[in-house]
């Protein structure tokens, strides 16, 4: 197989079968994609029940779902949509191997920046796209998945202008009814999500379990939140990634409307749940710092943040 | 009266009789001097069973306290101690006029920056005095004061250079057995206790309720804490208060050998007490941008403080 381009009917592998695998890969599924699951807590349940996702009044039951123990007895697939949290990506050492041939294609849809590097380091680069997710998506109970609003996967190759299997793995997740997209530039979108995510993400846990709006409707935080942005951009700028600086304000207006939102780390962290800090703070402060651009609020946070979800902390 | 000087036999008043107040009035008390406290919750016990200084395994009982209900029942004083919390100061304004003849001198003990332009504003600068205490002080319970350690007391005018009635008051405390000294330049110190007041108090919040070893054994929050430091320098020599960047070295030193101290800040915080956020970090923020001095991480520390310990936070 060419390994820029994708077979006709492929074989869907999905690594981290939580919120975002569950849905996605259960979308693919529902349309009457091969996928199949590695699955740990949930094997059992998704075995016997299937998986059903819930947006809003509309419940889908997926009946006879393809729920492994290890990814040694899916074996060689087509694509690879890796959905664990970041905080394990060394597991994807033992458990990506199995699933490879020669045109296997690695989907990170994982938060933050690193992933592709992680992947491409270890797999080779010419195998990895990434997607990201603006969705919010909550596993509620084993194998069931609720999705709020709607949100769009945007997908691109890892340093690369799309190729023939980019548009191929858009169009199937359009055929499942998600809202996808093709991007040209994944890491310059990768960073545009970070805008977002390091102030609201960071500061509803630094400033004490807090929501969007209790961050934009208190005069420090929401300065901060901007000035953080603006840091954020700056990084980005360095790295050879343009955005605006009136993304701000669209970020900001785009967050008014949001309500008492609670941005993703902040359930996790409020559940006890690992906090992606690395993948969200850590590696964007990095290679901020490596190009010499100016985070003080950024490097502070991720010094915080670092502290605040260690097992030490609290 | 002459308000450059003191009379031999002065007589004292306390406002803020927690352990700050009742510490201080209690040793001018215990070594005869007359000395008047202001009492709201321990006005009962104090009157009942005195006063009682707890250092270590020697334990002092002051009978025959002078406790009063009101300022108006002390009448004109030659020196009012003031040891209130800032988050107080308010109060002041009604508290301070009834102890007040022409030469009074007011004597601030209070934490952090702007006490001093408080009591000036309103009382008269001439009156101002102010001191430092650098000294591990609990109240344990009514009346009952527990002192850790050992620390000096620094006096000094505010904005003038000492006068007779400075070393007076000094002579006072140190006839009282308190360790006790003249300072040229008040503000200056002020800004040198902030530099260790600023990082440690804040952070042990900010950071999860953690002591000083836990800062210093956490790489980030280690930088974190030289650099708030640096800011907190840089702000002081911006206002014309010069003091050597060698002095972190000696604050981290001195903290390394502190081992798990919870500061002041932390110990009201994790006890639901209100926490002096503007005369630790506010004050002097808003000093610093006044002048345009880069703090960057105090501005955000502050920030964060402000949300963590407002009745809208936890």
């Amino acid at each position: 197989m060419n390994p820029r381009d994708l077979p006709p009917n492929p074989k869907f592998a999905v690594v981290g079968a939580g919120a975002i695998g569950g849905y996605y890969g259960g979308r693919l599924a529902q349309h009457g994609r091969d996928v199949h699951f590695l699955m740990r807590g949930d094997l059992a349940a998704v075995r016997k029940n299937g998986l059903t996702l819930r947006s809003g009044d509309e419940v889908v039951r997926i009946e006879n779902v393809n729920a492994h123990a290890a990814t040694s007895d899916i074996g060689p697939s087509d694509v690879v949509i890796v959905a664990l949290k970041t905080t394990s990506n060394l597991d994807l050492e033992k458990l990506i191997p199995p699933l490879l041939h020669d045109g296997t294609v690695l989907l990170t849809l994982q938060n933050g920046l690193g992933n592709e590097e992680f992947l491409a380091g270890r797999f080779g680069a010419e195998r990895v796209i990434g997607g990201l997710c603006f969705v919010c998506l909550n596993r509620v109970g084993p194998g069931v998945v609720e999705h709020y609003g709607h949100g769009t996967l945007s997908i691109g190759e890892f340093e690369r202008a799309p190729l023939p299997r980019t548009r191929a793995v858009v169009r199937k997740f359009q055929q499942a009814g998600i809202e996808a997209r093709l991007v040209e530039d994944l890491i310059t979108e990768r960073w545009r999500k970070l805008v977002w995510n390091v102030p609201f993400n960071g500061l509803s846990i630094a400033a004490g379990s807090i929501t969007v709006a209790d961050i934009l409707a208190d005069e420090g935080l929401h300065k901060l939140t901007r000035d953080l942005m603006a840091e954020v951009i700056g990084a980005a700028a360095r790295l050879g990634h343009a955005i605006p600086m009136s993304f701000i304000d669209e970020q900001i207006q785009r967050s008014l409307v949001m309500g008492p939102y609670k941005p993703s780390s902040l359930i996790d962290y409020d559940a006890g749940r690992t906090v992606e800090v690395e993948s969200i703070w850590g590696e964007p402060w990095r290679q901020a710092v490596r190009e010499g651009a100016e985070v003080t609020r950024l490097e502070m946070l991720y010094f915080l943040l670092k502290r605040l979800t260690s097992d030490a902390g609290s």
